[in-house]
């Protein structure tokens, strides 16, 4: 998917919402514990439910491998539904890959190439060849970290590396990197008055933003920074969203949760 | 396992080789691929001549995942086949993941749990709530970057974060974090100088040291500076151990250059 077609959807359902599924056997409803597949089941409500008021999914990976083989069965049947049925839909392993470069290679094939996802996210630590191998899919997109929504983004992304802090640094460097158009970045909603400066050095990608919800940062802040003339942004939920209930009525719940957050982008985009 | 039983194991084997395992069906002799499962087989040969001079295997998860479901089956198949021959071997499952807390606690589950592994590669971007889950686990150990063996090592971890170069920062922060007794540290033995100055803040910690081999690094530097009274070091080679031959003595020829890194190292621990 190129980034104009997510733009279009984007302006097509005013929303720019994307539903994080981080499937938990342990918080789903019990009802579908005795289904043979329930994370897939899980995921497929809510997909179900929501497809016309989110433009993405992320599925994150480490909720799907802690289940071993079934898990990565599951993963592999809900992103092959998403693509089948929703196709417009932009799709995002959440799987912070990043290694050498023949290795980072393989990644970007079990991503891109077996799954079949738009994109994936990546970590920087490892530097330009270990995301190079990542930016050399067209029309596949590689979701670097830049500031992460938890504690530990204080650790060092926001330390001083030379002249400015690091992560301001890795979205900088990453900008000189081999087809670095390909690049999307993670920014953490917790941290709003942030974006003002990251906005000056990625004027015109994409950023994925987690934090929303569950973690507590405001989307009429991250909007009032974040946003660029094509929008911008792609804002996460998953747990206020897809866990609103743990009864039978879980999907409903969801998109009930879903559709307040994207009637409040349709009235952001308005303005 | 606890670092003991694997520094028993180094003085008992006069080795601390740990055989990458980095399986692609391009480069494994052709008469494998009519197998059912190519890649189990290629892992079970070079297992079968290399454990008893190798004190760790460390199965490459991207090598895996490339090949979906397939390839996770196969990963699987290795860990068990590697726990149940021979259990005194430290396995690796090198993943560098790393996510927020709720997540990264799904990952170690998967590694620790679900696929058995006694470590597990971690990447450090995201700081301490991003690793502690993995360190929750007992005699389990969590190996992050510190200072990696490609060109991209050069974009962040070793330009100056505050006072001191990324890297070392990385290593120094995160002894300070809850159950770092049971962290290690991959270490590139591309930079064996760089050895000593590692060696002044993680003194008592293993070392995972890629690099040798294929990448160029040198055996005899690296232990020069980066051995400890308990070695410390498990020193990785891939692709030069099982990539010796492509043909049916491949599984002959893998050993025979495990065994001349074996040599080496009994050599060293000699003097």
């Amino acid at each position: 998917m190129t980034t104009q077609q997510l733009y279009e959807q984007i302006q097509q359902k005013k929303s720019f919402l994307c539903v994080g599924l981080d499937p938990d056997l342990n918080k789903m409803p019990s009802h579908l514990l005795q289904t043979e597949d329930p994370i897939f089941e899980f995921n497929k409500a809510i997909i179900d439910a929501t497809h016309d008021v989110c433009v993405a999914y992320k599925p994150n990976t480490a909720f799907f491998e802690a289940y071993g083989i079934k898990g990565w069965l599951s993963l592999q049947k809900t992103i092959q539904y998403i693509n089948e049925k929703h196709p417009e839909i932009f799709t995002i392993a959440d799987a912070k890959r990043g290694d050498i470069g023949n290795t980072s290679s393989m990644y970007a094939k079990a991503f891109f190439e077996d799954l079949e996802f738009d994109s994936v996210t990546v970590a920087p630590y490892m530097g330009k060849d270990s995301v190079e191998p990542f930016l050399a899919f067209e029309n596949k997109h590689t979701i670097m970290l830049g500031l992460t929504s938890n504690e530990g983004a204080f650790d060092f992304q926001t330390k001083m590396l030379g002249d400015k802090e690091l992560y301001k640094q890795v979205l900088e460097t990453s900008k000189s990197w081999k087809n670095s158009h390909n690049l999307m970045y993670v920014v953490g909603a917790t941290k709003a008055e942030y974006f003002t400066e990251i906005r000056k050095i990625v004027t015109d990608s994409f950023l994925l933003v987690p934090g929303i919800g569950a973690q507590g940062g405001s989307l009429s802040e991250v909007c009032k920074y974040g946003m660029n003339s094509q929008i911008g942004l792609l804002v996460n939920s998953a747990r206020a969203i897809i866990y609103a209930s743990k009864e039978t009525d879980f999907a409903e719940k969801a998109r009930a949760e879903a559709l307040k957050v994207q009637q409040e982008m349709a009235e952001i985009m308005q303005k």
